[in-house]
């Protein structure tokens, strides 16, 4: 890392490519990060749009296979923007090649492929390299704002989860067939690709682990017109609604659904505690309500927190109070928070032993669907005192 | 039914009791019930308090008995209000004396109970004396306008229904013991309590049954004092949620909690279809909000139905628009209709049947929950196409 | 009053002879009035209409001239519930009879009038005979709570208030003429009828006084058609829109409209102070928003307070928490505060010199109006620190 | 413009500086303006802060003196973010000088600049050389669905317009002394910093001008503290309110504030029409409110329409629906708006007629506070039909 600069290089150029672009971009702008992200190669195969998202965004150079970039003395960072089913290899050779990895979610297509990542990030680590995946929905701000409070304790003990990630861009039977939508590319449908998301928020926030779950999986439109003609199977799952129970004794509803009809991008997150209540919705996601439950009952509700003070998490480097945040500014918090982990050389969070932790439970879910919804524990996951 | 009016005998004061009695009295007043309620008699054990309400709302008499107002021929219909485990005895005696059943919901504490007083009520119909459960909130104006819009089909083919039934109550663990948490008295916690009415509601509003659960039930706090002193044990559960899939094939969550902290009576049911999608939260019960999803998309949103309308169910007898309703007027609309009902000669809704039906589900979420959460087929329930 | 009774007389038996009705009944039904109120008589010039209202509510009696009811012995207050051109005649009238008055809002229909009820309400009071004026929204239990919360010194200095009554029932051209819109019956149009109310909610939340006025009035629509055919002149304003100031020196910002397009019954008060804000909607009518602007900024934010605990203004006669109350439950209110002041010889709230206050701002907004939005002082208002 | 680029020169480097650089970088990256913007030079007094922000966005020079800017051949775009009293001198001779000028909002700090302004644009535009002023809020996407649904006559004929600007950092009066609160640096407080931007809002939302205006301002704190020590004069108001009528006769309130209590930056935008009304609030920005007046009253609401569609304006750059977007958005908006507009050879807008326009506005505000609220006809205005 000569001069203080992380050199990155990029693999993907798609929605989360130019998320993560900017993400890098900002981190300098608008924060003071101990080590400036130079913007170094993106990498492609198809190197046309790679090298339109390098002139947009400024990336110095545009390579074709990332072994190459991988094999580059002159990258220090490997962002993994591609489909899931390209992680697992990357990542590894990354690491292994002495390369910091920043790898975006869901880990992996499976929990084989998980665990090897974290293997690999455990060896790494040992050697002053850092893994971490990109559950970018915990740096927004009104979710740190969350976590925070909810590790200080100022909930109480946790008795309820509501977790709800709504999108309904599949309702129309006539949507046409994508990579989204079939196994072998993207894993799993609603379930991995958002579904992923309301997991690991939960067990961030609460700091607990889902320890088992119920579960229940639906495919409403079995086959869907192809763009060129004919139609296509989908072999993912639509929708996945889940109960699950969490290591502190809380029970927990979680629904990750793209047939949410009028929802675009609503993430929900609701919890109960003995000492107060949280909620959020990605629909006013500057926005945090809180329940004070000390206070006198008179005097009580949900307050509608606008999290756009500077004593609210990231706003310092921001706009003034009530000029609020996009879905975009979480990257530029995640790129800034990974460039502070690297230059005080500690582990960067999420580790990817979250990462496959949230795939285990990605992968009990999918069981216990498979079994009739029957109760399954999750493998590893820590239980607690209730 | 002499003189055009109905004569009614209630047997309980409490809360309900209450309700009931505003309800019949507000049907004379605000509507043009074809017959007129008359509120000949209140039954209770407590007589001071059954006189107490009599002279509150104008109870020509009290009894003492329930058997005594079953007996005498001056009543037409008779009005339960007394707690679950006493209206199986009630309400069968009552059909079998020719007299038409009110009963508050849930309609009994057992499955078997449920069955008798459906059988019950199945031979009374044959001689023209109808039977109703009190599954009150299905009049509720916004309520009543989603099922009007559901059964149009303005939603579509359904595909998820969220269902909560949310209380705080019992949040603190210095919460003192009652009755309702005594498994004896009253059949079951807060699934019984407020789960049912959100299970009534859903099958109502969708026309759909429940034709399996998936659930989990929980008991947060074990112990409860004794205003008298001493520790109760809680034998009933503070809070059940489960899966559900409706006959015609949707996903459907539900939950009933006493420890949502902060939510005081918060009955939230959301439905998206293929057309559309509904909402509605009794803490804004005047509200309804509806998606219609055949319109651009530009165009499209949630819109805030404000249920005041004379073209809205029920309102034409209340209000100009915009002045709300509150939780009393669902039962002047449950009495205006019972009323209708008896006069026209047909049966009421919500049948005994309907609330059998409702027993079945609360039976098979206990079995499931006490099962580890295995899949749990609903006993009798239609099953739909998909 | 023998026996603890008051026997009321109403005159009226329209929108508001209901709502009365209703208000006198359930304050027996629901509270604990010292002395219970009596529906002995209606009044009405047509005398079916009157009879109607009798049958539905229980009036004893039908008089078809309110002078019979004023001269009446068995009669201990009069209910006025007429239109504004009758109330002076009929309130001097009764308060000379030594009858206890609630008469309607607006008070009259000119400040001259309003004076001459004030004096003779000033010289009834010596005489231990009551006069009240039925400014019913002060017993909205979110606008009572807000009320006490400002009387605490909970908001702090008021620095500003913003107070707008929207309907929207004559943004239609053709919506049909009628007496409302005569300023000989009428007196005003949207200032008179809906303005006086959030100018008496201004004065009496805030415990200052409107000390002047700067305003603008419009009549959009100056011909509407008459049911039976041809047009009549629309004489009396569609809106009226004023800046004020109050006693303290905060400004204030008014707005009382017949046109505001999808706002049905939308009364809305904000009110800004140096420790605190409130915000109230009546489309919400159960909820009052409190700011603590004592509070931590990160941790601050309007609170959503639902307005249905024990704890709690009028809610103790009500329901459990979360079962929100209606429109008509402030007249029981209503009722039952004037039950507790006649049974405890004192003056009930609001007073006539009160509902005068409010007459003399109807005069000052349209004096101003009328000059070139002239400032206008109000006379007679007390005049504050700033 | 050699080379398809625009050479931007940016005059200050503050709040305004960081937004502007942000949103000249922003319209590269997702946009595809026709001339790609080149961050060319920064210029400040303060080199050391210049600098800074160069480094940050990547500004090419560091410049210390504006005039130094205007003189360079290099440079085809002058971006004017200093103060206001700074804008007439500077912006005159960018002009004269033959470069492209936006200018930060409001136009100037009198209406004799802006006309001076005004006049040198006029000169300007007919050599082909464009000047706009950085009304940026046109652009947040909400505000831009709204001025398209009432430019094509959705909303009707406009009745009520209600727009209110509220902030409150000024509530505390320990709140120090600064440059803003000095009449002769900031022109006026709040009304020119955040009023001018509700006034720009309402004539360009409604195609409409406010042709007068009765008002009331206010000074509520007038010594604060100086952080070097003593006492500082507040000279500028701390709030002003005002009634204004539109040339189409519509009613018009309108209140800016930095005292409200527990609002931030809250933009509150109303319109009824006669088809329908609209309502926005900057606190959730990514929304607006339409009731479409022409439904069947029983389905009629406000919808909540989440403007992050594709076919809502500017969406199409960015992200996937309910992705939603922040504050600095509108300035990406806005220079990729302006490239469109130089690259067409086409006036932007707003142009500094428009500016001038909302001077003289709030000079007219100012002239009827100083006048007892006289009605104060605004000189230039377009009187419309009503």
């Amino acid at each position: 890392m000569p001069g203080g600069t992380l050199r990155i290089g990029m693999v993907g150029y798609a929605f989360m490519g130019v998320a993560h672009s900017q993400g890098w971009r900002g981190a300098r702008s608008f924060f003071e990060p101990p080590i400036a992200p130079e913007l170094a190669a993106v990498c492609g195969r198809d190197t046309g749009r790679a090298r339109e998202l390098a002139r947009r965004f400024g990336w110095g150079e545009v390579v074709g296979d990332w072994r190459e970039l991988v094999a580059r003395e002159d990258i220090d960072l490997i962002d993994i923007c591609s489909p899931g089913d390209t992680h697992a290899e990357i990542a590894i050779a990354a690491l292994e090649a002495g390369k910091h990895v920043l790898c975006e979610k869901p880990l992996a297509n499976t929990v084989a492929e998980a665990e090897a990542m974290a293997e690999a990030a455990e060896r790494a680590l040992a050697r002053g390299v850092y893994a971490t995946v990109g559950f970018t929905y915990r740096r927004v701000p009104a979710i740190a704002l969350a976590a925070k409070w909810l590790w200080e304790g100022r909930i109480g003990c946790i008795r309820h989860v509501r977790a709800q990630y709504l999108q309904d861009w599949l309702t129309d039977a006539d949507a046409p067939m994508s990579w989204r939508l079939r196994k072998e590319q993207a894993g799993s449908g609603a379930l991995g690709d958002i579904g992923a998301h309301i997991i690991d928020l939960v067990q961030h926030l609460t700091g607990e682990s889902i320890t088992g779950v119920s579960a229940l999986m639906e495919t409403f439109v079995h086959q869907r017109p192809i763009p060129d003609g004919g139609f296509g199977e989908v072999t993912v799952d639509d929708a996945a609604v889940f109960l699950g129970r969490l290591s502190g004794g809380a029970l927990a509803t979680f629904e990750a659904t793209r047939f949410a009809t009028g929802r675009k991008n609503a993430i929900r997150l609701e919890v109960n505690g003995t000492e107060g209540g949280l909620a959020f919705d990605f629909e006013d996601m500057n926005v945090l309500w809180w329940h004070d439950n000390t206070a006198d009952p008179a005097e009580a509700g949900y307050r509608r927190v606008v999290v756009t003070e500077p004593g609210h998490p990231y706003l310092a480097g921001w706009w003034p109070p009530g000029h609020g945040l996009g879905y975009e500014h979480a990257f530029t918090h995640q790129a800034n928070d990974l460039l502070h982990a690297i230059a005080q050389d500690r582990q960067p969070t999420p580790s990817f032993a979250e990462g496959l932790g949230v795939q285990r439970v990605l992968d009990a879910v999918q069981a216990s669907a498979a079994d009739e919804s029957r109760w399954t524990p999750v493998p590893g996951s820590r239980v607690g005192a209730s």
